[in-house]
């Protein structure tokens, strides 16, 4: 085999996997109605599809990213260079195999990597949105989803999953558009955002609000930008992603290239030097506007009082079947709130299955080479397809 | 009973439960050395006592407070106005009992209630230290607390009791003065600092440090108070405080003084309104640099690493009667903190009571209205007093 560059070996994998990444402009002619009451448009939506969409057009998934996530779900992040963030899950014969499926990823309404959020130009003035970006809310990101499936000329996905806030979208697609989806797999979600949940985002947007770099949102207009409070908010919530266990076994209390703790207050343990690492990377690749837009989602997000206070009649009669996935070990967004899930799906007599995924790792195992959580998403996808009778594209045979 | 105003009921109060308040000049002649090498004086040392000492000093107990607790235990904070943190526990007739005990408590090292801490002037500039405070441990304080004991002519405690923080003091304290203390009551403590602890500490640190005003630790100088920083670390931190549980029984999606949610950055829920108020009233009472100092202190602790990597070398032959105490939803010292402690005491053959208190309140606990915890603590004093043939003063007859 011949000498590659990284390049080459790049163009190679993208063209074995089809990668294509774009951008749509939607939501011009007719708005999108917000759930503020607002209307909102024109929308850019930037999105990535992998795999190549069969005849009938029925293959097609809907990867759906978490707060801090984006349509980099498989190519390389092009700030970080780092591998796309389920790239351990998505490929050729991999667990969702991109020989089989139609991927579709797109940067989520608010966001920072594409698709209109407070940094994009707001047409009507010709500056950044900032504050003047409408509030929005997981409906209204998932709504985005179905128009840009218009675009795409999907009526029907196969399948959505997602984890985190991936997850939240899943459901609430799964209940917006039952019709629209044959396969539902929220994975480390909830239908209703905790209290202790809210708690953590404030003390992030208050982060960042704290910091005078952030210039009451305009600091893009003043050439300013709020690193510290950015990575404040970012290393608050990273703990939330670990477990204490995953915490005491990768760090413990193991000092940071040193013999004995400096009596001062440089990164002394391990633990430290991770966080502020996680911090300070995160604010080149993330803008604070957008972390209070999507926190703030989060935070209203409460899929059973858009239902009469009872989820189940988010799901009544739904021919959606549901794949429900928990971990252990996380506390963010903990097994009961999938239990909750389950119990509603249950109620309204879907086709629901549920499994409590055995890690230490919390609630970032969703992104982790976790086997039981990609044999239980295979296994589930394999058999709905051929339950469903799915055609496969050509690549794949 | 004629009407007396609030300043009279205060004076008869303190006069009713012999409350003193004074301070100490400790350690002028002979520095206080520090486990950083360094030695240190003069300190001032402010500290409260209530009940009396009888005649053979015997029936002193120190109270050790947590993180951002001082010596304010009982009588009213002269900043919040708010009654005592544990005067729900101490007091006439009360679990301990101030008619039958003789309390000290004491500002840590460190602090910023009158103890010397990084507020204080720093006799060698005139200057407030700031960051030339050194750095110090809780071996540190509690060889401080064992000097104020010298000053008051206190050879031995009767008991030495404290929650959080305060209960890694009085392990620390039994480990490194065995013969100066009959009991030991760690409540809600641990023996090491885990890694997830710290990573919440250094999380506020970074917040109280990203804050211009901090001025590189120079703020006193510059006639500024890094306000937001501060409140910021005391959000997070108050979550860890609270469980899950309690967060969703307090608040759980409760809004704030309005029907909807307000699709902005307000204080929409209960739970941030709650959050921020937490905030913004501790930065009216404590010092940002001592948060600084004082998270170190914690950070440190690790008595295992001092003793030989084997808890229970720091309690061989000890002579010291244990009681530890835990609560089943507190998640930032959880029991299994205490089932280590409780373990080393049983491999060096120490006397250990231990129990898990049921209560859904987190690591707050130790400071409310426990019942299982009062008595607890009550039973195990009185038992202990009576064994000893505890003479206790005139007052309590």
């Amino acid at each position: 085999m011949p000498n590659i560059s990284a390049t080459e070996a790049d163009a190679v994998f993208r063209e074995r996997i089809n990668a294509v990444e774009a951008t749509a402009t939607l939501c011009a002619d007719v708005p999108l109605p917000l759930d503020s009451g607002e209307s909102f448009g024109p929308i850019e939506v930037a999105y990535h599809t992998y795999g190549t969409l069969n005849a009938d057009r029925s293959n097609a998934i809907l990867v759906c990213h978490a707060l801090t996530g984006d349509q980099y779900a498989v190519l390389p992040h092009p700030l970080t260079g780092k591998p796309g963030w389920w790239s351990n899950l998505i490929g050729p014969g991999k667990v969702i195999d991109t020989d089989k499926y139609f991927l579709v990823c797109a940067n989520v309404l608010g966001g920072c990597m594409g698709t209109t959020g407070p940094k994009s130009i707001n047409p009507a003035t010709g500056e950044p949105y900032m504050l003047d970006f409408p509030v929005i809310t997981v409906g209204d990101m998932v709504r985005l989803h179905a128009r840009l499936l218009d675009h795409l000329g999907i009526e029907r996905l196969f399948a959505a999953i997602g984890g985190s806030m991936g997850g939240m979208q899943v459901l609430q697609f799964a209940a917006a558009y039952p019709e629209r989806v044959l396969c539902a797999l929220p994975i480390a979600a909830c239908a209703r955002y905790s209290a202790q949940n809210i708690a953590f985002d404030e003390v992030g947007r208050q982060a960042i609000m704290a910091d005078l770099e952030w210039c009451n949102g305009r600091y893009l207009l003043e050439d300013r930008v709020p690193h510290k409070g950015l990575a404040v908010a970012r290393m608050a919530a990273h703990i939330t992603y670990l477990s204490e266990a995953a915490l005491t076994r990768k760090f413990g209390r193991k000092l940071q290239g040193r013999e004995k703790v400096g009596f001062g207050f440089d990164a002394d343990f391990e633990v430290e030097s991770y966080l502020r690492h996680q911090g300070s990377t995160f604010v080149e690749r993330f803008d604070a506007n957008s972390y209070l837009y999507i926190t703030r989602a989060m935070d209203y997000f409460d899929m059973p009082a858009e239902h009469g206070g009872n989820l189940a009649n988010a799901f009544r009669d739904t021919p959606v079947r549901f794949c429900v996935i928990s971990f252990t070990s996380d506390w963010l967004f903990p097994t009961r709130d999938s239990q909750a899930i389950v119990r509603a799906l249950n109620a309204a007599a879907a086709s629901v299955s549920f499994v409590e995924v055995h890690s230490d790792k919390g609630h970032d195992a969703f992104l982790l080479d976790e086997p039981e959580l990609h044999e239980t998403i295979k296994g589930f996808l394999d058999g709905a397809a051929e339950r469903a009778g799915l055609a496969f594209p050509e690549a794949s045979r």
